[in-house]
């Protein structure tokens, strides 16, 4: 049995992670840390974990986490999380952090859209982004993963196959994806009060996520092409769970729609948690509702050849704690499903 | 007082008209027709209604309305309102029609979109597109007037400014559009039972929806060029009203954000129920519900010069009857806002 | 027209307020106070008011009111209205109190249910309890007016016509209320939070919810005895708006169930916001969203004799700024319904 | 591995079978019927199990379910499954029926609560009311297994420690129990139309609903009384999953609130699917989403002595197929958790 510890086990991801780990069969969690919860027991903070998790919060302490946990998980929030995973890496050997912060290549972004400046330039250059349809392999043998964005995971694995066949016009990508409240964290704040975020749909940080530049630089390393810009608008859907991205592209040469299809099928047959509806099926965010599959379609309007995909996740599954599961998984030579049925 | 019925009361269109026109001090409603309720009070249909409307329902009948209303809002399903309207039109001399059947201009789209042969050419070429931001004027001396669609008239107030103005790229228009799910219909059907739509989201008749040609004529009139093809996808959301549509443009020349934002003010200075939000607000849905405004603002994307749009209304109200309300009030040369407030 | 101030406008229950009274013909909204927004516009705070309200918001300052408004509503957090009301009523004379603070008729219990001892006895004793279809005649001559509680709403409407009939076993008195989220408030707390009340439904403050005592104190005075303890549980349901409130009753003799709706029918004749729903129908909150309407049923059930009564009303109309609005209509002489349809 | 086949395999109830199944460790699903679907994957019919289930639908035929499986679930609406499980029984020696026609022990009362004669007593007679924590002993004998309802188990449950310390005064019990919309099941009806049932809490069935006889038939074997009559209103509240039962009750002798905590404790401390969650907290449904658990909890009111308890189950899981997993378990001598965590 693997020993597993969370740093920041108190958010919606963290408790995401313990409730798949805790299904883990190769894997104890020994420890969890919260400096908010320190002290109470992990079932007191989420009761429907009561008779489920033993756990009781700690405060960070290195050396406890050195004398009980072999793999680390950080879901800390971005910024700390770069202060905390040199440390987290001394004392386990292997990280995975479900931060922002290890994912960019390019350190001079981190200023333009997270608001600081990186200073673990090493570090991020070692980590390795852990989208495994991607890089599974680089994954099998990093030391530092950084775990993909909720939004990047269900965009990235849509345009993989065409842009690894350079079929895509790289200045004509457009990016409407829309997320469940949950993603917002679980720190009260009055945009996600019940009374604000039922019954209402808006669009936020239009032209200005900072995930903006996690899906260029990765489909740019997809497409062979590093200067791509995409246009990326994120919404705020009243629900808990949930992302559906829809994305609008020009192909560079006309294609009928079942080849297209077909390339699909093909690229992901292996995959385990990529799934292709056909027509007339269309992905919802419930089918993949609390799993880690990423559902995938597409249309192409035969009206003007544009091309129009459609990507469903779970943001805190395959967009958080289960590809980071998953990563796990990989980095220990494991079945990579284990844990995630 | 004018003595105003309406066929077809009993969908949420209908419903929706008789919770306006109830508040309308110039308008007296004296006959609600349904086929399915006839016999019962309005009131036991939605008893939201008990003390409010002490109507009966009744079946439809040329004699009754003849006799009862000087003025008829249909608010049948498309493929019915088109055989009913030219009797209507006998009756009253001027009807609002609030389904599709009245919209397009070429009738050659109904058999590929709505899937029917139209057959009353005659009358589909007197109808006035009912948008009074558009077509104040017509709509003032019309017999007819077609109500538009609830995702058109998010979309076209949106465009309008720049299309007039000829600054938008008519080959490259994709909308995105969000709509609760009180768009679908009273009607009972699977994708719309509670337990299936609550937290869930989903695309639906992508590059095949039927208000497709209908924002395609009325861009083309705006932009006078009456070729454009757009890409729409609508998309369900787990709330009962409001429209939201995210729209992607390039523009034919760079122009500045403040700039944008100024042509819109300009534009719509005069418009009662046209609202722009400026940075950093942009349109919610909650902002409108149960009202008859349009709201909107924009995002310059400065890395690329793409402009996002994004417009919000109220689906059953500026989508639907609040706008038929507004029609009726300059049919009548009321004040335009007369029982909308 | 009657100059009208609000005094903590940025609540749920002043936004209502705000509502209300900008549709109101015989007011004219002169002043909102604010201490956490003071120097914004209303609007800005709640852009659904973007063109509708152009008032900015202060903070309080008795000067100010003084010039601006000869009516005042008081929308403060309890223990804080206890203290600003004796200025109020120096400042405009006439004053209705949304809060707890002036609800109860014994100052004892307050320490026991609010937590602080009231210190304002005189004014607790000149109050009067606000709930017109109890106490038309002294709210008519009122200098102040204590809104009620929104569970003690529903619940006091329901119960009236029996306590005064003198046909309830006084002992033998449950009540299972539940409400939407709004009636938290619009600070952001973790129970409130999207994700944490999403799909959920729970109890809480189980035997110890500070509208308990309001309910016994009126319900005493109804049946002619103080001495009636009654068990109150409240729910929170996963919507915004609404109570629903299930009553369940011993008869002191057996009556029949059309009896009983009879003296219902009888009782709320004249009201014009009570409506009573005969079987097959029950009150559901859809039926009173948005309205002032109290919605009452009842069933016996035949196999014990126990009588269930079911009320609904919008918590922020009705059991707020609703009710408000009709106490000043009272007030000031004018038709109860001005404004409220 | 045993073969298990489930008769009406579409419903929400044999939807979550499949799920609960395709998890257990020694058990294969084989065969799904459905009259409506016959011909079609089941992962065509529930898209979220595409890749997990590969299963086709059937109609129902004896032959092939004889051919295929040593056990038996029927998931059939009450009415229907009545007539199928005598040949189920034939087929497969051991059945679990999940519908109400062999919940009760008294014949005659099905035609006053569920409509129609039942007219297969002897086997009425033999079946075994399938709450294990009440009847372990006799399920693991068992034929044929009534699983028992979802507001029946989370009441029964609650009362037993209590009514089998014969502590409750048996006259006065009151159950207000609301449960989520899929408790209605999957049949698109307008009641449940998305938007009716959204933002809106109602009672429904008051004094009436099928389930009051068997609360009453099996608290009156816990008390070793037959002749309980409780009052029982169920509530629809605005979500998929959960029930919340709030119980008043009166003791015939007092009892401080922590005995009764003891008395619960030591009840239920052998328990795996039973929780009881002390103060300050209370249940919440969301606890148990997704989860074969009880949870319980309780509150004395000191004023007047009534007891309050509070029970939440998820309808689905221990109000269903999760329940039913565990009497499968039960009657095949597995360990009772088996496929449910």
């Amino acid at each position: 049995m693997l020993r597993v510890g969370i740093v920041g086990a108190t958010g919606y991801t963290g408790r995401e992670l313990v409730r798949l780990l805790g299904r883990h069969r190769r894997v104890q969690l020994t420890c969890l840390t919260s400096e908010s919860h320190a002290g109470e027991a992990f079932s007191e903070v989420f009761p429907e974990f009561a008779g489920l998790c033993a756990i009781n919060l700690e405060k960070f302490s290195p050396e406890r986490l050195q004398e009980k946990a072999d793999f680390l998980f950080s879901a800390l929030p971005h910024g700390l999380s770069r202060e905390r995973v040199p440390e987290l890496l001394k004392i386990s050997g292997r990280v995975i952090d479900l931060s922002g912060d290890f994912r960019l290549t390019d350190a001079a972004l981190y200023p333009v859209w997270y608001g600081y400046e990186h200073g673990r330039e090493a570090l991020l250059k070692e980590s390795v982004y852990g989208l495994p349809e991607l890089n599974r392999q680089a994954i099998a043998g990093a030391r530092l993963v950084a775990n993909p964005g909720c939004y990047p995971t269900s965009i990235l694995l849509a345009l993989k196959p065409l842009l690894q066949e350079k079929l895509v016009d790289l200045g004509e990508i457009i990016i409407d994806a829309k997320s469940g409240v949950s993603g917002a964290g679980r720190s009260p704040k009055l945009p996600f009060h019940y009374p604000e975020c039922s019954e209402n749909f808006k669009a936020y940080r239009v032209a200005s996520h900072q995930h903006t530049p996690e899906i260029e630089e990765q489909a740019g390393l997809l497409a062979g092409d590093g200067d791509i810009i995409v246009n990326f608008t994120p919404h705020l859907v009243p629900m808990v769970r949930g992302i559906l991205s829809t994305i609008y592209l020009k192909l560079k040469k006309p294609l009928p729609q079942e080849d297209l299809f077909s390339l699909f099928k093909a690229h992901y047959g292996e995959e385990t948690f990529v799934r292709i509806h056909l027509p007339p099926r269309l992905p919802e965010t419930r089918f993949v509702w609390g799993t880690n599959f990423c559902d995938l379609s597409l249309r192409l309007d035969g009206r003007n050849g544009r091309l129009i995909l459609v990507s469903a996740i779970d943001n805190l599954v395959k967009g958080a704690a289960g590809q980071a599961v998953q990563n796990m998984n990989i980095m220990q030579g494991w079945p990579e499903e284990e844990g995630l049925f």
